[in-house]
């Protein structure tokens, strides 16, 4: 089983690095942007010890207790068979 | 419009920061882990001025060109209204 998780800053928080992307990417020539935001992405293999819902949960908690600071950031998980 | 862009290093390439927090998240207690690899996303929002399909080659040509290094990473991208 895979699970997926992206962890992205919240909408709140100023991302300056997604502002750099997207200052160079309009100075480049790149078209029909607004918006750039940058994040991160986090692909866990698991083990097939662990039944769907114990692995959406295992899954949830590192997510939420290491993967990201909760302070800033928020995250979406997905689970692939 | 808004697209997604999913960076990550290539099957083929080791990838030591994914490898660190696997080590990390199995000294902490976390069970069934079994790999976890690292990458970059980005949320690229699109102004109303290009068509779906126009938005799609952009968002591509985007990715392929400025966001991936073509010689470890590839990427994903997946486009929604």
């Amino acid at each position: 089983m895979r699970a997926y998780v992206y962890v992205s800053l919240k909408k709140s928080v100023l991302d300056p690095q997604g502002k750099t992307i997207q200052a160079a990417l309009r100075k480049m020539g790149y078209k029909g942007l607004e918006d750039v935001r940058q994040g991160k992405y986090f692909e866990l293999t698991l083990d097939g010890g662990l039944s769907r819902e114990e692995a959406q949960a295992e899954v949830e908690r590192i997510a939420r207790e290491v993967l990201t600071n909760p302070v800033i950031e928020e995250f979406q998980c997905s689970l692939v068979e």
